[in-house]
């Protein structure tokens, strides 16, 4: 965001093109819009290779799809995830084109094709991780992952997952989503050779404290390669495997 | 403990046998010895089938020589375990037939072969996990079992464990010892039909907090079948193991 | 499930009755139904020696019943456990055999008779208590054990649990289950022979934290011989105690 | 505190005896000495009934033996506690009379009996516990208590409690001294009808969390009439026991 | 609750009046009725001083109503907390005497006036407090002690606490409620020279963790004298005040 | 609260003006009216200069409102916090120039203008904290301060905040309000050489735990210069903002 | 930081007399020395107002002395805080001018007079609270403040406190150090109207954990206008007083 | 690891080559060593990529020594984390070309040049950061990464950190390791478009709690792409950005 742009300013304002007053207005104009109650930063497809996503918990239906509006009128792709029905429906109502994935809880509406990027899979230990799962799965795939889905494959019933085994290794990066105790990512980054993403979920009772089992499961994981997200936190997960997987497109791309 | 023992009293009663006084005083005289600082249950190798047990931890050398001897007069056998080289000093002296394993910290002294019980096997997750497995396997030995010891055969390197089956499947009982994820305890119990006694270890760092992640863990697995005892217990997974073995062989007993 | 399987096909692979890509294919077509969203595991009665079980929470009622009814077409017992009445509903459409247990909140559609096993007592500490010790007292009760309920018996009024020590004693395992304090599974360690297992429950307010007082004391207890399955698991205890069950059947019946 | 001052203050005011300004002066005279790094409460022999107690944990030996110094030259009776040998060491250099009693961590140095209270009786769970339960036993006695021993009298061989009932049924007030689970407290509070005292100890290991575990035990204990003090606070538990039997000898004395 | 009973048994047998038969059989009737779901405990008036208490919360309004009638029909004074207007109107058509105290969530019925106990104060930090400190103070009254109450007198505005001194020092006992901070009980404990009972509230928000930053405080406080009950445990702070204040009142019947 | 005026009836009492027993009284009608449920402090604008203030959470509107009635009555501006619509509905009766604040969820009825204090800025990480904010905001605003709002400025976008450091530069102080990581005041803090206060917000999910992570995060904060408030306590850090603000006023007045 | 730079920057380059490359190269320029393990920020005595601390903890006495060296030689007063006897002694080979508070565990190094602030108070509840106090009282006076220490006047003694109204009533901030029940800050919060830092301590035992119990405490006070700091961060309480003092002091000197 | 050796496996008993036999006991025969304490695992360095790495924490001098021998005869590179000065001493008298670096606590012996990787960039915090940082870095450059190291850029002179976004920016990931606040990783995470590995450190001290501080505020970072591993686990973030790097190698290579 810096001193690349500021030489650009101070050459114009070196050749004169720019006053000083202008240059200094314009270094104050970063590129966002204030809307009162959010700042929407029309910048971050430049610097951090994705468009902002709208997390619309704790957002009433009104900002989120404010937001909504203001990244589409800048031609940008929207992702709203924690999106619930009423979230939904104000979206739409203004932007006609959206799309809701109930299971995801994930409000798309894309302007642009994203950039084709790797495969990836996505795991759960059991039937009842799947919603964080898909809020990982539609992440990546609205940044243009193709995702492989293996569900229910956790540790109680290991065998299923030892199946799968090709297509672990056939993706990019893993993305593993179990509540309870949480083995699944160790068990995981213990047969890839690729990184792990873990997603600790709070499905569970009694001691599993929310989350707290299966994150201190993960964090404490003896197999190498495994970085964790928060607790519930599909989109962090789905976000991170896009970003793995856009490094190596990008190093294809250079080299081809 | 209660009635049966009446039942004799209230008959010698009866009979006139027994007077009065000095029933109520059979009554008031539990077999145990009061040291001062400990009382010494005689009775618990009858009431629970195994002699008591010595925890040194907390006790001063010379109160756990003292227990060690009052229990080897009466002529049972003495388990003291979290011993450390100064208890056994002072047991041994006490008690020259008096043995020390210093990896499980346990100080033994058997007057009479305990009766043979069936095999159980110990696993651990890693080497550092070693000695709290060493603390559950000789402890059931010391009880009679067969004990099949697994180590370093933790979910990062899964197919270890699974090169082991055969042995894992011949146990009646599989003691789990693992720090660090603890994952160990529910890919055990997934593959074996027998039950399955998990132990945390405080083995670890970071975000382990002392042992809590394997506790939590365990206790949250998928796989039905196991029971957990406290982080670093290995006497009362080796106890558990033994009793349900005993289990096991009472019952062999009734029907041959 | 490995080299047992694995040298039938290896056979057949040596004769010539089985041709590599065959075998390769059956070894990959592990004995479990991929419903999409779970893969019912039908092996599990043969390697764990009870069928898979369906654990209803968070689960909607359409998947519950789908997967039971993927048991039962297989011919198998099925127990759907934390079933509410909406898992009932629709599992009871599909399997107009199935019946539900309330307090217990499980529903059991039993397609065999259960291998007969022998008799546990399930304890609480309180009135409050009773719908988790229902769930373990019927889970055990559908895999054949028989089952002595000694319901209120906590040790603010100790005595009531003495005048039942006949029973516990005929047990082969004891069920403690207990919120608040949770002190009734050391208590009850300390007067039987037999493995204890403890359930504490989230029964309690204030400094209970959800279980967590109870959980603790039951982690920490001084008896031997007890092993602590998750908060308010009543299932995990219930087949814990059928699995020793079986393990004493097996045993007599070998000998017998 | 307050008025009662205040009112002697007033009339003297009033008749002119004492002018306004040393009136304001008085006021402000509170009855205690500052050393610089304490302030040493003479009055609260008065106010509190006991004399100020010295917590040596965190102060220097000079610390602790200047303000033990300034209450007995003020003609009170010293109680040090938490005190190591080289709090003693200072200590007995300015008051030759101090007696160290080490188990108890307490230096004492009486200037007169103090007035006789009622019997209480001091219970521990195990051996490890006894420090602690001496700190109470040593602190009632100071305050004019009798006090019987009940150690390790522990819910895993609870016959050994129930012998002593009638040890237990004459004190005026129970003080239960546990570790590990902590069970202690509601079993006494269950067999008794006097007011329970509960001490926690950090005496355990793993899930005990120093203490926790046998604090929630205690807190959460389904037996009314227990009052909990903080984690190996013996003195907490004898101060109090000394409280309610200096109560219950006030309204005899009122009454003879 | 043992020996002097069995005593008066043995007797008998003795004289030949009853059959060892009938001995051990009345030695099994022990003094409660069992309903199924609860063993009613009737026994307890006279082992503790007070009938057994009825604890609504976990009950169905079926199970209290039984219990309740159960206790009334034996002659007993009925006391059920955390009743709730359900509990009440189901105890309340089958006890017509029954009386609810909202406030406390508190039904009572009692047979007979109780005997007269001692003086008690109860006093809030706040104004949120008084629901549990009326379950507190009802409780205490119920049991037959008077009860002054000094609402809403917490450290903020510590100066409306001192104007109270008369008051709180004519008190055999103090219970001092109080949420967020629960400074009260320790100010209080500096104050007065009698037992001070603390009852730390989940009044709060925030790092107030539902009432562990209170008990926290109250376990920690520098003032001696203060025992600690759980978390909005109104009823057995008021249960304890009463415990104490019968010990009193038999000091002073035994010497007048 | 205490000699001051104790001097002004000291001298009365000298003059003989007044009786000691009007004396007497008059120390003990402390400025507060008792209302039963609560004691309303009128004293307070003096001793704190600023009047009482009404916490609703955990109060009826009933008593809520007679608060503030007793408050206006007394010709003081009201302020109350955590006000639901019901609150203000009964307040609103009592006092028809109540306004409410719904978003901060205060309720204010001034009936003089307060002292116009200097500027501070409130910020936030996101567009959920601004409840939190808004109360932080409101609370000064009605205690006289100028308030910058900058919402919307975390971490995530950290460029939001540089653009502007002149509105945080002017301010006297700086409350930062944050959920999630809660970074924003220490990056504040390392911005700016004012006071910054600390608001951790229960925005997020997962491992926050309620605010907890936030809290920890600001507690922990590297930047010095930062003092923290309770997790969403928006009123306490507007409180505080204020506090300082008047020092300065009052630093300001006395020089000029 | 930005933009009043970035002025003259843009202004010498309009001018012609910084060369474009020259600016940027300025603007990289950033106002601190890399000593490869550390960043030493000279820039921070004007943008903060206070130049900058060295925390010693974890670092060698060398890096600390490095440290120190640099920022004195750039004319800077130095304060190192933690500090041990072995940082002091290298900071004093190389800086012969450095003073060494033993209590406070502070070095400092004063090329000039500090700027002179207000009066703030220092209060501890207890004896061992001082060298926490300490580290806030002298943190505090490098800064300019002149600091009145009142030591041991905690809560189970308040009276002790409110002889001293006077001296708390004058400082322009109070700062508050308490472990154990941590109940200090509240009651002063409750008597001045200044600002109140409170700084929770690890004073304590059992259920203190380390500091939180004081912290929550403080974090849940009642009382309005009080700012928490880490626990044992003494410094950061005088730092912040300091921060406090120097609005006053500049709000003083804009008028004057 | 599965069906491609057995595929192998199976044609050659298909062919008659390999008896049954024989091709179980090669299917049991799985490529690593039993040390008796440890199961060292040749097959590692092709299933995952990188060799297998000792954790010596927990582990003897001896038995580090003994599995670095072990591979290295294997011809594979040694690196043996968390060594001390015994660990080194012993590894190296077996190894003379083993090599120790201290601040890492590394030991590695290299036998083959690992094959070249992408720039990484390792931030920290602080100083006392280093180790942490370190222990990363040298991981990450023994699997053949290139480190860019900027130390001591943490947010409370956040400045220092936007100085050096060249160097940041050309990283394929960035490493960020901060303890006490830890919003080191969000900060940084809002600046690159790579992935980010956060590792919390237990520097800090009070309400650090060992990096729990730390960790939830990198869990909860607002700023997506962020994977967090356990505190104080170098390690472990060294290999996952080795691990994405080697993505990136490959797919360069695939492509070139």
């Amino acid at each position: 965001m810096m001193h690349m742009d500021i030489q650009a300013i101070l050459e114009a304002v070196h050749t004169g093109s720019l006053p000083v007053d202008q240059a200094l207005e314009q270094l104050k104009t970063l590129p966002y819009d204030d809307l009162g109650f959010a700042r929407v930063d029309h910048h971050r497809a430049l610097r951090q290779g994705f468009p902002e996503v709208i997390f619309c918990a704790g957002k009433t239906p009104e900002q989120a799809a404010q937001i909504a509006l203001n990244l589409a009128q800048d031609g940008q792709n929207v992702l709203a995830t924690r999106a619930d029905a009423a979230h939904y429906a104000v979206i739409h109502a203004l932007l006609p084109g959206a799309v809701y994935n109930k299971t995801a809880r994930i409000v798309t509406c894309l302007r642009e094709t994203p950039r084709p990027l790797g495969p990836i899979a996505v795991c759960t230990g059991g039937t009842a991780d799947i919603p964080v799962a898909e809020e990982a799965a539609v992440t990546a795939e609205t940044f243009g992952c193709t995702v492989s889905r293996l569900y229910d494959v956790g540790v109680a019933g290991i065998h299923r997952l030892f199946d799968q085994l090709d297509v672990l290794r056939q993706a990019n990066a893993v993305i593993a989503v179990a509540g309870m105790e949480g083995a699944l990512a160790g068990v995981v980054g213990g047969l890839v050779d690729r990184p792990v993403i873990a997603v600790p979920t709070s499905v569970g009772y009694g001691a599993n404290f929310g989350g707290l089992s299966a994150l201190l499961t993960m964090l404490n994981t003896c197999s190498a390669g495994v970085g964790v997200v928060n607790i519930d936190n599909g989109f962090g997960a789905g976000y991170l495997a896009a970003q793995i997987n856009r490094l190596a497109a990008d190093k294809q791309e250079e080299t081809s």
